[in-house]
């Protein structure tokens, strides 16, 4: 037996201050581009038209935002979450400079916090990932903390260190590329609705349903060279939990994201990820509705003709979104509802 | 509630001479390009190589004249047919220009026609859609025509009108990019058979069978960014009359050319689109059979070494195509014909 | 009805020497690569990262070399293996000058065997199959030789005639291009094992699992343009020996070695197919798991820095492999084993 093949960590294996630096590197293509489109059917037409992008500014069209989202967190699996019960949340995400065709993108973590649970059987790990492009510039920086299996009971438990993490990235952090906005065509946006039209407390249902298969949710996440098991192997599932291969968290963010251009089709970049969670896991089957609620409102310092919204993204399974549902009165979500994300994104003025 | 989101255009909204400046203009790359093999298989040897493709005069590999036929498609679709109840046909098509990787294609549509059906409760819509390339350079020109609901049925009915259509895109009507087909390497190809060797009336069966998996046409659908629901949505499919999701119908035209191969070879170029009718519909599980029959042989004006022949693809499912099944004495489709397709093709002479 | 189409040639349509020029040369993509990576997740960085190929002296990342391999392979089944009974084996192949996106792959094959079973029914049919890029480079040199049925029971009896092919491909045959490996970062390769670090009887688990859907085997097999029927016509399986559509044989071959990551993650390159065997059909919903054994290793001739390994690399399915299942006492391979693949591949010393 071989002592080359890696398992994962464990809980006991995690140091605050400990770096990870990730394994593959990689170069983002049109091809990926073009992977992401049939995948979620998203249409936002700065990710879509070289020229549309061309018109305000870009050098040409940069990859979804989410796409290099599932680059970088894809490449922290096998060190963070191989052994993960589960991925509890996102906080401080700011997306930096664009990913273009051709890019490559590097990501180091550092553990920043751990505290065992009173189980003595697992613990939490927080990790801030960067993800850096060949010239070293920051594409995107977040944290996200899981929940880690102990693999030896009798390890030690580590002091508790909780990391400060705020409730949203503030305006004067986000990052914003220099657009020219001017010619910022809206017709071919898909949208005569920008940043002055929405409301804090607008609530946007987004209409669409899409049903999700199992190649599909396969291909997206072997695309991300995210390794984690529970995604792949329907053998071992059969002796799990659900019976079921689980579908990554993130396929439904995209598969939530794209939906929301019916109603949000100038909301043309992800700037932040404020917070995250995977309310219900889905299954292949599973038909995935999604609605926004506008959280807040705000400039973008020295970008006069942008404006930020943070929104709430709700994703529902079975059931249409139209009415808005989230969570009882017991604070619990819904039954239906599988993603609560908390982002902001920017909209022509 | 938002009124931010679109549900689609109904019957009334429509007006005889409305122009659609359709949202979500497409670059066209490499990665769709491989997409589109993975999806149909398709082995022409100009849209494979593009060595073969510098070799009779153009600057590398167009992509499939369908899947620019697709993303024009897909474009209308949000304004045209989000509340269609049928596809009803195709005439006046037009292939201009070809899609190089990296051009960006932009779709506007103009009203043609319009007729209340005598229910009351729909109304066929008529729209010539025109897509170009950032030259502003046509790269196709059609018609469809389309089964739309009535949203308010106490609108009042519009005058009918209903464009003149011809049977048949007119050879002097053809555009052929420039070619020198003196280096047309017809082992390449794949036949040794040109124009020359084919004869009206004349039929040839694919002989092959494609099974289609719901993976498959939600990946083709998204990649084209058609939104029309049935295609997506089995939560609402299952409240629907067939319980399933139906296949677009340009997926299945897509498959049929892709086995035409077999038996058509060297008919490198897509040049019109005569006519088209799903005759039945499709659904994942079934296996795609096709066989074309040659309508008419005729010379391309000023083009010595390429002749056109006009063809009937026709694409049966779960029966081998090899008798050449069709329709009945009561000329209706046989219940196996999922498609009837009148297009007209370029070969070497 | 017309003979346009092609039905594939049979035992006795093939002579010793005869040489085929097979159709559809292939420019392959960016947009191959990045399909490729979704279908197996494979993680190698020389083949993920355009930088860090850069940084081993490569001109960019090539494409995987067994994408290379199916892009060659698939060529050949029109001609060789349309009506085979089964793919017996590899022998022989071997790498040339690695497959760049954008060059365009041809492939030619030479008849250099044959052989009539005694049932006169089926015949063993020998090719030497050579892929070359647009400048005549070699890029894949290999012998298979596949069951074929005869079409014509009474055709005469051949003079049997076999190749004579190597165990292994030899140390000083085997192609490197110009590497300067000073800069090979192995924590962004995601291994410290080089080739120092493994010996000969060494057996690692690959560990992970994955299952195959119908969608992922198709949209395999369509992108190298392999046409062999039983991948795709359930319709024509449902009459057949297993019911099902069998999964491409390279398609299991490329699952294993990209599960082989884990193990041999500095595995960059492979140099050599050596022999190759598909112990059991696999079908849609297998969970494939794998396992390799060093099986021999050697200097690479002009080579300090890097240093070859040979492997066995077996696939087994619904069954993980940490217990190394192989052949039993009857010498018969265990019934979950479906791939016995040696080849040699390239590590960093």
């Amino acid at each position: 037996m071989s002592g080359k093949n890696f398992g994962g960590n464990y809980f006991e294996d995690f140091r605050v201050g400990q770096v990870l630096n990730h394994a593959t590197p990689r170069t983002v293509t049109v091809g990926d581009a073009s992977l992401y489109t049939a995948l979620y059917g998203t249409r936002f037409a700065v990710n879509s038209s070289d020229e549309f992008a061309r018109s305000i500014g870009l050098e040409r069209s940069p990859v979804d935002d989410l796409l290099a989202f599932h680059m970088v967190f894809g490449k922290t699996v096998p060190d963070v979450s191989l052994n993960a019960v589960a991925n509890l949340g996102y906080a401080n995400g700011l997306f930096g400079v664009p990913v273009y065709p051709g890019d490559t993108v590097t990501t180091t973590s550092t553990v920043t916090g751990l505290k065992q649970n009173s189980n003595g059987r697992t613990g939490v790990v927080y990790v801030n990932s960067v993800g850096r492009n060949q010239r070293g510039e920051v594409v995107l920086d977040y944290t996200r903390w899981v929940m880690v299996n102990k693999g030896d009971m009798d390890a030690p438990e580590p002091d508790a260190v909780l990391p400060e993490l705020p409730t949203a990235v503030p305006a004067e952090s986000l990052v914003l590329p220099d657009l020219t906005l001017g010619a910022y065509d809206r017709a071919l946006a898909g949208s005569e609705f920008g940043w002055d039209d929405y409301e804090i407390g607008e609530q946007i249902d987004h209409v669409d349903g899409m049903t999700i298969e199992e190649a599909e949710h396969q291909l997206a996440t072997r695309l991300y060279q995210n390794t984690a098991k529970v995604h792949f192997d329907q053998f071992a599932a059969n002796a799990g939990r659900f019976k079921r291969r689980l579908i990554y968290g993130g396929h439904i963010i995209s598969l939530a994201r794209a939906l929301s251009f019916n109603g949000l089709a100038n909301a043309f970049k992800v700037l932040a990820i404020n917070a995250g969670s995977h309310a219900n896991p889905t299954f292949a089957g599973d038909t995935i509705y999604a609605y926004s609620e506008v959280l807040d409102k705000f400039e973008i310092p020295d970008s006069s003709d942008v404006g930020a919204l943070r929104l709430r993204l709700v994703a529902t399974k079975d059931r249409p979104a139209g009415d808005f549902p989230y969570k009882g009165d017991d604070n619990k979500y819904d039954p239906s509802v599988v993603l609560d994300f908390d982002y902001t994104v920017a909209l022509p003025r």
